[in-house]
């Protein structure tokens, strides 16, 4: 091959997209220290490091608590292929992109799925669930997403995981996006199986998915009569190696930097406080909303369940979307997220999560569009 | 949780195990760049390099060439899961773990496995090949692992990939460990659908799985009659992603900086030259056998058909595995792997892959055996 290939030197972004977020420096830092092998002993004692954080973060006693090896869409399918059985009933709340994507999932994996839609930018209505949950007394699992992603709207999820519970059904949720951004207690609300991505309110980089499935779970998935369809994402083989220290046997090599690099990360929240992670995220999404405000912008969905850590924008009229974003990326070095599915266009999503998530950032991104938009 | 964590400082190991290998300076200093978003086009451009050095590694023209955003082993899933449809007959040689995963993985595939075996540390027989074809002529397509990693033998991809194609079968080849590691030539040998991993002979941090199907393999893809059983590794959606520069969609969040990693390991790879790659392996390894030779170890594995990059060393009657492990890695920093499945207990796998296949670490290795054993 006669091409040749240089060293790559990436410009150093704002990430105010949906994410990644911004990683911190200490986060890269730990990201490149030497590799180790993945059953040294130093780094099965950094595991069960990991597992204590992860369940800290999650706010969980589940022993069953780890980052699965590939990204938060690995780690939707790895919940679902790993309850769902063929024949399952189970109801899906859609209301934006990844409510549809687990629905999808339910389907390959065999399972029945029963679609509960709401309106994008809106909240997945607590009846329409109640409604569904009477017409289908065999559902088995109701599935949800905490922090819809591709519309910024936070949906109820203790509220919702309540009525499931009442109907005997197991909960599954997606907390990609909402994880050590915005109140979360998986035992408290009694939620069942839930997967999360390193690369939004965590600030890692982008790579894992950390999950937590309770006993009621795991007791589902010890009763499936046809063996988890994936061989990688079988909980029972990956507990192999991340279930008990002496025990741990290989099951796949695991992203052994990766995983240093949550630890940093996961390390980060705990030296913060969970709760004040959260309310920074609060503090700092209200001081964006007032900046948009200052230069006539608004934000797409209600305030009353609008997510503090992804915002979604409405375009004014006459503004070309593309221009926007480009002129923000090569001018400024600001990333902001492009709408999704049916708000492609329509909004503009601005992450303000994790490591991002400061007042600086605010004023850097008002100003950046500000200016963009005073141009014409 | 009152728990204090402290920052993790990993001791700088000499990998000589199964993987990972020692990653070079530079491809940790590639990892911890600043993050950018998986559709910032700075990092599309990169993708697209990323492509091209892939296919010079793996000596193809394949469009369909990328690496999956996880381990080998779901590398080994994504080319299972989309080539073998419910109810296709698959013919998988083994003569070792891995053979055995694949095997594992067909069958939660729904395909009907039909299983080559030969005794570990030998090769996969052509004529039992031969012989399973012959008596399954609806078979479609032929399995097998190229370097198994287990035992350290080299199956011979080429005749056996000749074999597969004379029966009308595509063929599906673990290439784990051979990548960059010893000739391999995806087009010239007729290979229809391969995956590798990052950590081996790359020498890259672990958690991603290179893959490259053939046309006919994408043909087979594109007939399928029932969905890709996995959303996350569904070939078709990937490709939205990985696909055409211009119009790649959001699929998941690509692991940006392991792809930062593996641009530079490849680069490297590139740099060196492929050939010679491969010979400094092999040179590598006799010296390692001739060191090994003067302590008066042996190889389990004929020379004929010997791995250079993982040699599985015979330990001594008498000879305890976790002691001398313990101490090479306590005393020396060096890690070997231990025996697997069969060969727990009886071998030693010693790796000199990639950047760690140097002279130094052979003598660095060889001496410290040595002291080791002479302890008694």
């Amino acid at each position: 091959m006669s091409q040749e290939f240089s060293v790559f030197n990436p410009p150093k972004r704002t990430l105010m997209g949906p994410g990644p977020s911004d990683v911190s420096p200490a986060v890269l830092n730990a990201l490149s220290k030497p590799t180790l092998g993945h059953l040294d002993p130093q780094f099965v004692s950094l595991m069960d490091d990991v597992k204590s954080l992860l369940q800290y973060a999650f706010k969980t006693k589940n022993t069953l608590t780890m980052p699965i090896s590939a990204p938060g869409s690995a780690g939707m399918e790895a919940c679902l292929a790993n309850l769902v059985e063929p024949g399952d009933k189970v109801i899906v709340c859609q209301n934006g992109v990844f409510g549809g994507r687990m629905y999808q999932n339910v389907i390959r994996c065999g399972g029945e799925a029963v679609l509960v839609e709401d309106p994008w930018g809106e909240q997945t209505k607590l009846d329409k669930l109640a409604s569904a949950l009477k017409a289908h007394p065999d559902a088995k699992i109701v599935a949800f997403v905490h922090a819809e992603t591709s519309t910024g709207v936070m949906n109820d999820a203790q509220a919702l995981c309540q009525l499931a519970r009442e109907h005997g059904c197991l909960t599954l949720v997606d907390a990609v996006t909402s994880l050590a951004g915005s109140e979360l207690r998986v035992d408290e609300w009694g939620i069942d199986a839930i997967y999360s991505g390193s690369q939004k309110c965590l600030s890692c980089v982008p790579g894992l998915s950390p999950i937590s499935f309770s006993e009621a779970a795991i007791e589902k998935i010890k009763g499936r009569k046809t063996p988890v369809q994936s061989w990688f994402l079988d909980m029972d083989l990956v507990m192999g190696y991340w279930g008990k220290g002496a025990q741990r046997a290989y099951h796949h090599t695991a992203p052994v930097n990766s995983i240093y690099a949550l630890y940093e990360s996961l390390r980060l929240v705990h030296q913060e406080g969970l709760e004040n992670a959260w309310n920074r995220h609060q503090q700092n999404h209200i001081k964006l909303k007032e900046g948009l405000a200052s230069i006539g912008l608004t934000l797409a969905v209600d305030e009353a369940y609008c997510l503090p850590q992804l915002n979604a924008v409405t375009i004014p009229e006459g503004v070309d979307d593309k221009v926007v974003r480009s002129a923000l990326l090569n001018d400024f070095n600001l990333e902001i997220g492009a709408g999704l599915g049916q708000f492609a266009g329509k909004v503009w999503r601005i992450g303000l999560m994790g490591h991002t998530s400061n007042e600086d950032n605010v004023n850097y991104c008002i100003n950046a569009l500000k200016t963009v938009l005073e141009r014409g």
